[in-house]
């Protein structure tokens, strides 16, 4: 099978103009088939401000009312997307644009409201990997945005750690997968104020045991939960790591 | 050949959730190839005034600085398209949204600012036929928002109704087309006050009479000089009418 490398990328990085070039430079070099994820968290919470619109998170996640629904699916489908795919075709990448809507490529449905009501949130069901398959083995390259569809009408504000697991093991059949999680850190860290303490490899037993004694927080946990349901699945590999080294296998390895 | 039907709508009418959804049960019910372009200016005039961006209009077009070209960039590419593809999927068409960086299929390049500086709004250079007919050749139905690329990692605002007639004519290698653009009203008339008067056929020089003795007005007469164009290129078939009337042959007919 071929090879195909998922990139997971989000915060700041896609949102200042610099480090979104470095990270489409490096995006743009890597050999073989892609697939891009994108976040865009920050620019929703700025343009919803600007609306007059709140923004409320729980457990770090977004609430999204029919209000931000709207905004997120302007900042995440529209501003964000469509400037990543524009300068990814400036450096001669064929990139394209998705939602789970288009070619109903991510089906979800809405998270039921408790304990929490999360708003248009979807909890993802399915994900196309056939029609995927079939537009990377053209070429393409897939730029996907956070937002999925429940096949009846609407669209769904939907984590874009959860898109690029979801997707990478959808790809499984297909594809040997590369998934890597890009962020503002180094890796994992032992000490999050110690850029040298990146624990190099982290397996299930490793990361029962990393939560249990507070080294693994927060936001964190979903993304390593993640990464190890995807290694489960048979992604073959996946990394934790800095956007200004996703080709240079440093950071976090997940293992079995 | 087989045939393509291509639809182009703007106004209020994929603006008001019930004329949209009327519009997308008709364009649902084409049989065959189909390609819908869209326009989306009232929303974007309504959320730029949310977020205090003043429209400036001249001619009719939007003069697009760099604050309007997120705007646009935001509610054309993600607001109105990822809408009109949720809910395409939703009737079971496998709708993908582009715009024209997407795929690379549309090139434009900027607008000279002389005599009037329109800032960021792109003349098309060059439609991808080939690309969209690759897609269309394996069902997939295009969903094109009103913004082109420059090929250097800028988007464009592109009016609505010029890529419609550039897609038509890059199209003619591939397909039959017929090419239809929807409106609030039942075709071009002779008087705007009477539905009755509607002009069942124009061509380029019932066009120059008419534009002449002043019944062709304002936004009309780029509309049918870029049907006439699409004639002129190849286009089998190009008609103007009611967006409730798609499907049904009424309207007026553009002809040689």
């Amino acid at each position: 099978m071929e090879k195909l490398t998922i990139i997971k990328v989000g915060g700041k990085i896609v949102e200042e103009k610099q480090s979104l070039e470095q990270l489409l430079d490096s995006f743009a070099a890597i050999q073989g088939n892609k697939l891009l994820v994108h976040g865009g968290g920050r620019s929703a919470t700025q343009i919803a401000a600007q609306l007059g619109i709140e923004t409320q998170m729980v457990d770090g996640r977004r609430v999204t009312d029919e209000a931000m629904l709207k905004v997120v699916t302007m900042v995440y489908g529209g501003l964000v997307n469509k400037n990543i795919v524009a300068q990814l075709q400036a450096r001669h990448i064929n990139a394209m644009g998705l939602t789970g809507a288009d070619l109903n490529v991510i089906q979800s449905h809405k998270r039921l409201p408790n304990p929490i009501d999360f708003g248009f949130v979807g909890d993802v069901d399915k994900v196309n990997g056939k029609q995927l398959a079939n537009l990377i083995s053209t070429g393409i390259v897939p730029i996907m945005a956070p937002l999925t569809h429940d096949c009846e009408g609407h669209l769904l504000n939907t984590n874009a750690d959860t898109i690029a697991g979801e997707v990478a093991k959808a790809l499984t059949p297909y594809y040997n997968i590369r998934l890597i999680f890009c962020f503002e850190m180094a890796g994992v860290m032992q000490d999050v104020n110690d850029e040298q303490s990146v624990i190099p490899h982290i397996n299930a037993t490793d990361f029962k045991r990393l939560v249990d004694n507070g080294t693994i927080q927060g936001g964190m946990i979903p993304k390593i939960q993640n990464a190890i349901d995807a290694i489960d699945a048979g992604v073959e590999e996946v990394i934790i790591t800095k956007a200004s080294a996703i080709d240079c296998n440093k950071g976090t390895k997940i293992t079995k």
